[in-house]
This record gives C-alpha cells, sequence and structure tokens, in this order.
C-alpha cells in the first residue's frame, strides 16, 4: 500500500530579497539569531502579498493566525553587507493551520544559511481557537492548490 | 521681571535598573544607538507604574498617549556586561503633554551615558487628538505635582 | 537492557522574572512570538551568571558559543501588563554542544505560556567550529554535574 | 553682510522605499515609534551604498562613526499594509561630523510621516574620538560636494 502524498508541497512559494541591516548584526560580526525571526516573517508577508494569504487578508475574513510553532536551524551565517533571499513555501496539511517552510541563501554563491518552519492557527476575534479550517482558507486552498488536504 | 518657574520640574521621578543583554551591543562592541528607545521605554514604565500613569492607567481612561518628539543624546557608550540605572523624570508642562526627562548612568561609576527627553500627545480612542488635557491627567497633575501648571 | 539516562537532567536551571514591554506587544495586543526569543536570551544569561556560563565567560576563554539551532512552542499568550518567569535548564550531552531548554510561565498563576530549547556551538576566534568539548567546558561540567555525560 | 550659506545643503540624498512589517505595528496598530530608529538607518545605509559612505567604507578607512545625536518628530503614524518613502540628506558642517537629516513620507499620498536628524562622529579603532575630519572624508566631501564647509 502507497503512503498518500501530497504531490503540492512544494508548489506554492514567494521569493524575497532583504539586505543585512547594521542593527541585525551582533558583537561577534553575524547577524544576530533572532533577526532570522524578522527575515521568516518578511518571508510570510511576502508570501501573503503574492497569493492573497497576509495577515490583513486573514483579518478581513474575521480571524487571526497567531503562530503555535517556530522552529529554527543555522547553518551558516550572514555578515553585515550580505544579501540574502528567503523562500518561503507553503506545507498543505489536513489540520486547521497554515505551515510554511522557509530557506534562507546568501545571495551572492547561494549558500544555505538558515532553514526552518512557523505553524500557525486560527483564532477569531474573540480570540477563540478555531478546531476547523475557515470557509475562507478552504476556498483559498481549493483556488490555489490542485488536490488540497 | 522674574520668569515663571515650575519648582516641581525635578519632584517626580523614577529610577530603574537594567542589564545590557547580548542582543542590544552591535559589532562595534557596543550598546546600538537604538536599543536606548527600549531603555527610555524601561524607564517610562517604570514611572507611570510607581505614579499611576501607565499606557494601562491611561487606558482605563479611554486616551492613548502617542509619542509625538523623542531626543537622545549619546555621551560614553555601554557594553556588554555593564548595568546602568535610567532616571526618568517628569518635566511638567501647561500644554496637554507628558514630557519625560532620561538620564542613564553606568551603575559601577555612574557615568553619564545618555541623555534624552519624549514628549506625548492624548488622543482619544477614536485616534483623534485632544488639544487641552484630558480630566484624569489633571486630576492626577493636582495630586502628585504642588503646583501644577 | 535499560536505557542509559543522564540523571543530571534537571539539575542545573535559573530562573528570571521579567516583565512585558509595551514595544513586544504587537498588534494583536498579545506578545508577539519573536520576543521570546529575547526572553529565551534572558534566561539564558541568567544562567550564565549563575552558573559562570556566560558570553563572557566563554569568550574569556577564547571561543564563541554560536546557537545552531532554536524551537518554540507557543502555549498561551502573554499581553502587557503581565510577569512572567523564565526557567532555563541546562541539558547535559555528551556533544561539543551546549543545550537549554526554557520554560516561561505567567507569574499571576504559573500558566505555562511557551516551551523551547536551544543549541549552541563552540567556535574559536577564527570562527572555527571546535568539534570536541573544550577543556573549559569539561571542567565547568565535572565542576557542576554529578556524572557528566 | 552676508551669512555665508552652504549651498551644497540639499545637493545629496538617497531614497528608500520600505514596507512597514508586522512586528513594527505596535498595539495602537500603528507603527511602535522606535521602528523609526531603523527607518533612519535603511535611509542612512541607502545614501551610503549610493554615495560611498556606509558602515563599510568607513571601517575600511580604519574609522566608525558611531551616533552621538537623534532627533526624531512624529507627524503622522503609518500603519500596517503601508510603504514610505525615506529620504535622507547629507547636512554638510565645518566639524568633523557626519549629519543626516531624514524625511519619511506615506508612499501612496505624500503624507509626512516623522522627521528627524542623526549626528555621528569618528572613532579610530582604539575607540578614541577624533576632533578633526579625517582625510578620506575631506576626500569624500570634496568630490562630492561644490564648496564644503
Amino acid at each position: 500500500m502507497k503512503k498518500k502524498i501530497n504531490k503540492n508541497i512544494t508548489e506554492l512559494f514567494a521569493k524575497k530579497e532583504i539586505e543585512v541591516r547594521f542593527s541585525e548584526v551582533d558583537s561577534m560580526a553575524i547577524v544576530w539569531h533572532g533577526s532570522y525571526v524578522k527575515y521568516f516573517e518578511d518571508g510570510r508577508e511576502a508570501f501573503g502579498k503574492k497569493y492573497g494569504l497576509g495577515y490583513m487578508d486573514v483579518y478581513a475574513n474575521n480571524y487571526m493566525t497567531p503562530l503555535v510553532k517556530m522552529n529554527l536551524d543555522y547553518k551558516n551565517a550572514l555578515t553585515y553587507g550580505d544579501s540574502a533571499i528567503i523562500k518561503t513555501t507553503f506545507i498543505d496539511s489536513p489540520a486547521a493551520k497554515i505551515i510554511f517552510q522557509y530557506e534562507i541563501r546568501r545571495k551572492s554563491d547561494n549558500l544555505l544559511i538558515a532553514e526552518g518552519d512557523t505553524t500557525q492557527v486560527f483564532m477569531n476575534l474573540d480570540k477563540e481557537l478555531e478546531l476547523s479550517s475557515p470557509q475562507f482558507f478552504i476556498d483559498w486552498k481549493n483556488k490555489n492548490l490542485k488536490n488540497p488536504l
């Protein structure tokens, strides 16, 4: 018996270029590990803008999507003067969650700098957790994915 | 003719001790200039807590107090491992404004590190500017200052 | 056959109290998820101070300890006005790594807010990775743990 | 007798577009006042890149240029979803200082959001203040300004 694999897993992604800011570099002269949280956010916002799944799109549907999980793996360091490309990929899931995977590469030589993922849930404006996917998100998946989970 | 001077000018102040965080230090191995904005905020919150003029006290009276002005003078640098004392002083004014003056000194030797001030105005919850001081602020001044302006 | 378990796993920890800063709260009126990276840092620094394993202790031994991994799980939200306790626990490992586990609880009612862990490696001042534990770290473990791995 | 006026005062400037990040917005749903320090930095770096006066250019000449003064005036608020243009203008001065003036306008309607300025001094790599302008900065001024002060 074959395991069901979602062929859509790498279908939707957005790329965003960033330049390292002086304030993002720490006293070891490398980008401070916490700055990557903002890079992930930059990537997520670029995705949201490209595919209509940004904070404001979600809010227009009376939902908020707070993060419940974030994992970061640091492979190499960025330094001041570097540019990088953040690739943010939507990971489909049957759960009422928005999952993104991130890959940050140095622009000059494509070196892998960091990877990670975030998981967001849906909360209504009374801050109650939604256990099943809101209709707008189901509609979004049907529109953007071939065989949504 | 004598200039009217408010004798209350240094009456109300709060002191707050902070330790430099690793993430606040830049690649020159000194505290990044932008970190002082948070130190001022720490000082302002300590004042608000001590005298009942914090963001939540203000909000409970249906006002917000956004900053309209901030000045910072950097005299010396803090480095990682340093502790500092932030002294936040209320500057009375006849205007519908909350003005604070800040002085940050290194704890070990009292060296002056930075000075500055912030000015906040009153906005109601519809985000309209209040041109005269809200009653709760007048009451607060009458309670806390000898001869409020 | 029994699995070898390190009895030291919860032996060493430090607690640090923090107050939520206004600037750490986002437009959903809860602490922004990225602010927890600083809370973990606060916890880690408190541990370093208590047990002599801070950035400056490490640097005095000619090493730096950049993060290579960070995981965060958000269980509940903190809001402005909350205080919280960060508990940072040293997780022993035979690898040349410093691993900490974090638990953040709301002070008022002990509610679990967030959990996570970080992994740091040793780099010499030429930014070369150390594959085996530096002597000063072995000494530190022998001094502080009963049966170090 | 006429006052000597530097005709170069608005000659050199750089423009940089930024988008408001979710993490830069506070619980009043407007950009947190401290975020403007990063916008100024973005503007300053864009200027440095355009005219060869960035942190790395300065460092290549064995100097650092820490800020000694920063003033910010907040005129209107930016909110999430806004884009803005930061205009950074070099203000010539006979002193051994780098002075920039900043103007931030909302992109959609050119509304003035914030103004301010920063002053930087020259320090050698031993962190000693330079009382007169380093030769590389005099050269830079001669190259870029018609009648440098």
